[in-house]
C-alpha cells in the first residue's frame, strides 16, 4: 500500500460538496472513481477539509491509499484524463508516510472569499465570487474584522449542522483587502466549524455597508448565539486556498 | 436623440462573436434587444472593436443613439436587468457628443491574453485562458515579442478575412508578464487586424517552448506572408481590455 498525497482543484458549483453525498454529486465521488478506472481498487478520499456545495478550491490536499505500484507522476496524469471534463484538477502528486493523514496532520487551513463590489451583474465571475451592490466600506471591515482573530468561542458563526465537539478556535487571521471593485477577505485557522468564513463574511459585509458597527461585531460573538447572526454569505465567493502539514 | 457611451464587460464563450451573425447570438443582438425592451426603439450598437466567437471583453466601449428620454444610471441599470441571464454587463452609461463615436473616435484599444502554463487540465479558468502544457520561459517570450512592437506590415499575423484596407499597423506594446502558473500578453496598438492577436500569442508560445528563436519571430514578421505564421492561440484566452478615446 501506497499513500498518495494529491493537490486539487476544483470549481464546486456542479457538486453537492466535497464529500460524498447521497442525493448529488460529489468530487470525492469523481476522484474516486477516477482512482478505480485506473487501479480498479476502491479507494476513500480523505480531504483537508469539507467543502458545501458551490464552495470551490484553489489547492484542496487530500490522499488516498493504493495497492497498485504507479508513479506519482503517472497517477496524476491519469487522474487529470479519467476526471474529464469534471472541473476537477490534480495539481500535484506525491508519495507521503503511512501516518501522513490529509485531514488529521494538517496544522492549518486558508480560505479567500471573493467579493465584487459593483452594481453590474458578474459575467466572467459569474458563480465565482459575490456580488454585492451596495459600496462596502473594506477599511472598515478589515478593522472590525480583527475583533474576530484570536482564540474565542464562534458559537454564533456555526453552522445548525456543525458537527465539532467544541465551538471554540483560534482564528489566525482574518484580513480585508480591496483591488478595485474586488474585496479578497482572507481567513486562516488550524480549523473551522461549519459555515464559519461564509458566516463571518455575511457580518462583515453588514459592517462594510454601515448597518453594523465593529463593536455590533464583536457583540455578536461575544453573544454565543447564532441568532446573533447577519447572514450567511452565498457559497460562490468561497475558495479553499491552501493547507499547512509539519 | 442623445447618444449614450456604454462600457460593456461579457463572457464570450455563448456568443458568436460581438457583432451581429446571421448563424448565431451575438452580444450586439442582445444589447441592441435590450435598448428596444426599455425604449421601444431599434438601434444599432456601435462599438470599439469586432471580438471573435468565444472571445471575452473586460471595458468593451460601444455606443447607441436614443430618443427616448432616459437617464443614464437608469439606462444602465435597466440594460442589466434586461440583459440578465446573458452574461453581458453594462459597467458605465454616459451621455457623449453626438459626434463621439465608439469606433472611429477610439484612439488606442487593448488587449489582455491569458495563459495557464501547467499540465493540469483547467477548472475554475475554463474558457477563461489557454491552457499550454509545455513549460513555457516567458522572458524568451517578451525579449522576442520585442520584434513586433512598432510600426510594421503584419501581413503575417492576418486572418485571410481580415477586411483592412492595409496591414501596416503600429503596435505600441507588447508584453508577457508571468505570475506563477499564469501568464499575460498585454498588446496595445491604435488598431488591430484580424486575428493578430491570437496570431502572434501562437508565434510567442512557440518561442516559449523554445521550437522558434526570437530571430524566427522576426523573420516571420519579415516574410509578410500568411504562410510564415505559426499558429492561431484559441479565443478562451482572449480579452477586450480597454479603448483610448480623446
Amino acid at each position: 500500500m501506497t499513500r498518495f498525497a494529491l493537490t486539487l482543484e476544483f470549481d464546486g458549483a456542479p457538486y453537492m460538496g466535497l464529500q460524498r453525498q447521497p442525493h448529488g454529486p460529489s468530487i470525492q465521488q469523481h476522484v474516486e472513481e477516477a482512482v478505480h478506472a485506473i487501479t480498479g481498487e476502491q479507494v476513500t478520499l480523505h480531504a483537508a477539509g469539507r467543502t458545501d456545495a458551490g464552495v470551490h478550491a484553489l489547492a484542496m490536499r487530500a490522499h488516498v491509499d493504493i495497492e497498485k505500484a504507479i508513479d506519482p507522476f503517472r497517477l496524476m496524469e491519469a487522474l487529470n484524463a479519467k476526471l474529464r471534463p469534471e472541473p476537477i484538477a490534480v495539481l500535484g502528486c506525491a508519495i507521503v508516510p503511512d501516518d501522513w493523514h490529509a485531514r488529521f496532520s494538517c496544522l492549518g487551513r486558508s480560505y479567500i472569499y471573493r467579493i465584487t463590489n459593483r452594481r453590474a451583474p458578474l459575467t466572467l465571475e459569474r458563480g465565482k465570487a459575490w456580488q454585492v451592490s451596495a459600496p462596502l466600506d473594506a477599511a472598515a471591515m478589515h478593522h472590525a474584522a480583527q475583533h474576530l482573530v484570536g482564540h474565542h468561542d464562534f458559537t454564533t458563526f456555526r453552522s445548525v449542522h456543525c458537527q465539532a465537539a467544541s465551538a471554540v478556535k483560534t482564528l489566525d487571521r482574518l484580513d480585508v483587502v480591496r483591488d478595485g471593485d474586488g474585496i479578497d477577505i482572507h481567513a486562516a485557522a488550524r480549523s473551522f466549524l461549519h459555515h464559519q468564513v461564509r458566516s463571518m463574511v455575511g457580518c462583515l459585509v453588514l459592517v462594510g455597508r454601515g448597518k453594523w458597527s465593529g463593536e455590533d461585531l464583536k457583540a455578536a460573538l461575544e453573544a454565543k448565539d447564532r441568532e446573533a447572526l447577519g447572514f450567511n454569505a452565498p457559497p460562490d465567493g468561497l475558495y479553499f486556498a491552501g493547507a499547512v502539514y509539519p
